[in-house]
């Protein structure tokens, strides 16, 4: 029996969350910057600009990728006395109206490089821009007459910046729209917009540059919107009761600095501005190898394009890149424990820099818990031998990486789920609060127009729009040269009448030779999608590999020759394929604010380089239309999905065949304090 | 403080699994029979038959579904005296070679029918008949030198039936194949296929009336088979730590009977021979209407095709339809506590008629347990208010009742998840051992024909193969006058120059008249599959409705001219609507086992009925396509699809708006005993 000492430990173990900080004293080569890196990134940058430091704009602080050779070369003589590659820091400034790319680097103290960028686009938003940008009308004399005239109380509106899209214009400037809420009797300022209004800020005047009060729609009432636990009344219901995970043996994790192993995993987290949750170098350990082998070497959303489906002149803009222009990092949330993730879990914090150069930090911003929810790792009843009944069952356990971002109304779930099996399942959830527009109707009976989306409530529309999520996949199968084969399901005819059957399907496996080879819309073949190291292959001599099983389908539907769609090209195919690059990291490109779509996968891929037998990125797009709904109304119960990389051929058996079930105890001398 | 008397029962009530027998005086129309029930049919159907009583076979023996319009007026007034609809049984059987069909009434104790069908096919299989074929070929002589000339030994060839399918023949004669299989030094029997030898039994006359030895293939080598713990060597591993299911407020559900409440849900389960699990009038409370709405008045898996792609004499055949043939209330297996489901999770048993007619019973049939997977149910937060941070966060605690059918080498793990949003998931898991065959090869380099499959390990070959698991779900939205909406999402260009956008998409809703509109392969066309109720609408004129959330997409690739796809025709779309009909329950047909395909979901849907407004059925099929890999030997790790049924439109709002967060205690003083 077990000393109530001891399981006291335990549960505080549990119960407190533990910001695990980095502490030790040499970084992993993929750890994001520190605090006191972040400092000192400033200082350096600020010394570099005498006169005008306090003019320079961070708008992006993070780690300069190491060269994958270079961190590939080091992690594979661990114990030699090879220096790890230099570290070094990626920013992006706005100076003066320009748009600086700066290399720092941390060990020389140094730039390397400040270069200024004259292409398309401009970088990441700042949370301090956006609040600025957002009080100006509170002060603007037309705004406030537009208010007045509306019979709004100005001390009740909320305003909010939308980013401005591309539509053709020849010239750019660094603007922004405002949009303004009412929130007067309610919380839920997204429920009550003032529509008819249109105001662009310019971002480096921080200034209003254009003003337009174009139409007036009732602004939808408060009744009814509220989420807030402390707002409602009753009845309250449906009532749940709670389920605690309670771990008789402890986490079954181990954590060193952003390092992570579990059962037979081994991954480093890392977190990142624009990406939110970055996992690289994920390994799985092989029992009969007795070895780690690789299979990800680096993971991570890298866009998500919400266009919105309404084309008046309120609404046709908001086509939304939410990683290139506002950040997934710097839209991370808090985790709130015992809700955002269970009982079991523990958290990590996440580091960003302030438009001054300064470390921000998000408390919780990632956590990490064992899940096991009920299912069946795998199982069988055999009672075909006489005699004999056979029931073997392992039930699933499983390690879960989550990160929260919430991009103004709407809440993204984002999960990492690593099974024993080898399965890496990537989860997404759409929660909180949708777009919704002012509208003067009241019951579907009186619309006799298109109004693109659904009557939510009085004078609320849910506008139709999609949500698409591109992730960047660097696998590295058992290695990092890989060939992407497309093992296509054809139907056969029996031929001859040598068989009672008429016809059967038989797997006729295509190699990818170049990048056009790998441009997959899903559903129109069937076919298993497998990244395969050709140069490995089983006892047996099958190749090993790893299969995507994509989700349910969406695929974009606006036309290939809309602004929009030009810039979120990346989205015409499921699935991609491209050789390693490390300048290729995001799929509308580095500067996707006003961006032209002349830096997307789109166009990366036109060159149609040879992926075969290299180290090549996958990059898959799970895609949601969304047609809202009442129940959306006034926050949406979460709409999953998500996708499998699983292995194939990756072991010579079953990974998880020797794996014991874990022990359950029986804990019947407690009592709560509640 | 809740004292420690109090927690000892709850634990109690967590950690042993209940049978809940149903032990009340009256039924629920929809409960399965009773023991008691089964004996008096067993009594009814041999006091008919005096003199060849013994001559009787029980193939299927299950309720007589009531009249769904009796039920449901039964049902509305629950406090009349008005009767409930006559309890019937409804019996299989086989008497002289001839299928009977007979109603027996368990009020009246009489025979209210008993017909002979004398159409193609024949009914399912029982367990003893199936017992007594595999047993003959072991004192067959030419078997038993077949055996010897294989240099095998007798006492450890364990054999096992296959349904042959329809090829076309003329005339058929109640036959099953036997295939037998090597367990010399493993349990695991499905790896050694003792290839190239045909038996045929006829079973009315319980002979082998067949015999081929036509081919010999090395029987693979025990050697890495065994899946069972105790035979495993080390190392073990991966190391999973366990993690237990704590419920500080008890379970959330309430059974009586076979009804199950739980959170805003409320539903009735039932156990049938073929179908296994049967989810009935399954009804969500309204907290706003604060009234109980009907959502499905009978779900269930109607039929699982498995046909696999190897078209030689001695695999053509495998084309199996698991429910028709084998039953998957016949196959449901015994779920072991903590390990087929969680520590808090509650049993059901089944019955089902053996072949004497006298019951069987399945403990443990099905579970029932509340599933915290850490899910969130919906979240926002919000920071855009000045000087506010809102953080509300609902964590997901849905419940499931899930059975586990092994149909000889597989195991399928069904789930039913409800949700508190409204949702239903159905979950399918696959896993258990693949039905391999004996080959020549060790090593691909070896292979220069179409092997049909995977070589998995030496000598072994995984054939390809589909499952296609056909679900009926009879949904009554709010009501039983429903219609089939296609909610087409068609992109639409934007019109003179009226805006910078080209292009969007808008919802282009029709209504399916007849069958024929409603026949849907997924894919094609991007749309929102909704059944509305037309004749309700919420307060804002939407009308109401439940929309299907397809899981991944596996259509059939088989030609439709090929035997095996005329007879599993129902695939042939992934969805259909038909009106309601009694006797249409199973997608392949009353008479599954040799069927010729003329009384399948694709032969009704020719008459092309009229479904708008009408009580319709939604069939869904959700399929797999299995290129066998290493990872699935010698036991496959369970893979996972599903789909969703979602409100749509049908609460006025966000039916979990109003939910509190279950509540989460520290359990501190614990000790335990392990």
């Amino acid at each position: 029996m077990a000393s109530l000492v001891q399981h006291l430990g335990l549960f505080l173990l549990f119960f407190v969350p533990l910001p695990l900080v980095s502490c030790h004293s040499h970084h992993h080569p993929l750890d994001f910057l520190t605090p006191s890196e972040f400092h000192q990134v400033q200082a350096i940058v600020n010394g570099s600009n005498p006169g005008s430091s306090h003019n320079v704009t961070f708008q992006y602080v993070g780690l300069d990728e190491p060269d994958k050779p270079a961190l590939l070369s080091w992690l594979s003589n661990p114990n030699s006395t090879t220096l790890p590659p230099p570290r070094r820091a990626f920013v992006i400034t706005r100076l003066h109206s320009q748009t600086h790319e700066i290399i720092v680097d941390l060990s020389t103290q140094s730039i390397v490089s400040d270069k200024v960028y004259s292409g398309h686009g401009y970088p990441l938003l700042t949370s301090e821009e956006q609040t600025a940008a957002s009080e100006l009308p509170l002060t603007y004399p037309p705004f406030i007459a537009s208010i007045r005239k509306r019979k709004l109380k100005l001390s009740d509106v909320v305003c909010s910046t939308f980013t401005v899209g591309w539509f053709g214009e020849e010239k750019s400037r660094r603007v922004l729209k405002i949009l303004c809420f009412y929130t007067d009797g309610t919380a839920n300022l997204y429920m009550r917009p003032i529509e008819g209004v249109t105001i662009v800020v310019d971002l480096d005047e921080m200034t209003i540059t254009e003003y337009y009060d174009r139409l007036t729609a009732p602004v939808p009432e408060a009744e009814g919107t509220e989420y807030r636990l402390s707002k409602q009344k009753p009845p309250f219901g449906p009532r749940l009761n709670g389920v605690s995970a309670m771990q008789p043996d402890g986490p079954g994790f181990k954590i060193d600095g952003h390092n992570i192993r579990w059962a037979n995993w081994d991954f480093h987290v890392s977190f990142d501005a624009r990406a939110g949750l970055i996992i690289s170098l994920a390994s799985i350990y092989d029992l009969q190898k007795r070895t780690f082998r690789r299979v990800l070497y680096r993971g991570y959303l890298s866009e998500l394009f919400v266009p919105y489906m309404d084309p008046t002149e309120e609404w046709y803009y908001k086509t939304f890149f939410d990683l290139g222009e506002f950040g997934f990092g710097l839209c991370t949330v808090p985790l709130q424990p015992l809700a955002d993730c269970p009982s079991n879990a523990v958290f990590m914090d996440g580091y960003y820099a302030g438009q001054d150069g300064k470390p921000v930090k998000i408390s919780n911003a990632f956590c990490i818990f064992e899940q096991q929810a009920g299912r069946i790792m795998w199982r069988h009843t055999e009672i075909e031998i006489p005699g004999e009944e056979i029931r073997e069952v392992r039930p699933e356990v499983s390690l879960v990486v989550r990160m929260v971002a919430t991009v103004g109304n709407y809440d993204y779930v984002l999960d990492w789920e690593f099974k024993p099996s080898g399965s890496i399942k990537l989860g997404v959830g759409l929660t909180g609060i949708l777009e919704v527009k002012g509208v003067s109707y009241t019951h579907t009976s009186q619309i006799k127009e298109d109004v693109y989306g659904t009557l939510l409530a009085h004078n609320t529309i849910g506008v139709n729009h999609d949500h698409f999520l591109t992730y960047h996949l660097d696998l590295d199968v058992d290695g990092d040269a890989n060939s992407f084969v497309k093992a296509n399901l054809e139907t056969k005819r029996v031929k001859d009448n040598i068989s009672p059957r008429k016809s059967y399907w038989t797997v006729v496996s295509e190699t990818a030779k170049t990048e056009s080879d790998a441009q997959i819309q899903l559903g129109l073949k069937p076919a298993e999608l497998i990244v395969v190291n050709p140069n490995k292959k089983t006892k047996l001599g099958n190749y090993v590999g790893y299969r995507l099983i994509p989700g349910s389908l969406s695929s974009p539907l606006l036309s290939d020759d809309d602004y929009p769609q030009i810039r979120g090209a990346f989205t015409k195919y499921d699935v991609w394929i491209t050789p390693y690059n490390k300048s290729e990291k995001w799929a509308g490109g580095l500067y996707m604010d006003q961006s032209r779509g002349d830096d997307t996968l789109a166009v990366w891929s036109q060159r149609n380089r040879e992926i075969e037998n290299k180290d090549i990125v996958l990059w898959y797009t799970i895609g949601f239309h969304h047609v809202p709904c009442q129940e959306d109304f006034p926050v949406m119960p979460t709409l999953s999905g998500g996708f499998e990389l699983r292995p194939t051929n990756f072991f010579e058996r079953n990974p998880v065949l020797k794996t014991k079930p874990p022990t359950y105890v029986h804990w019947p001398n407690c009592t709560t304090k509640s």
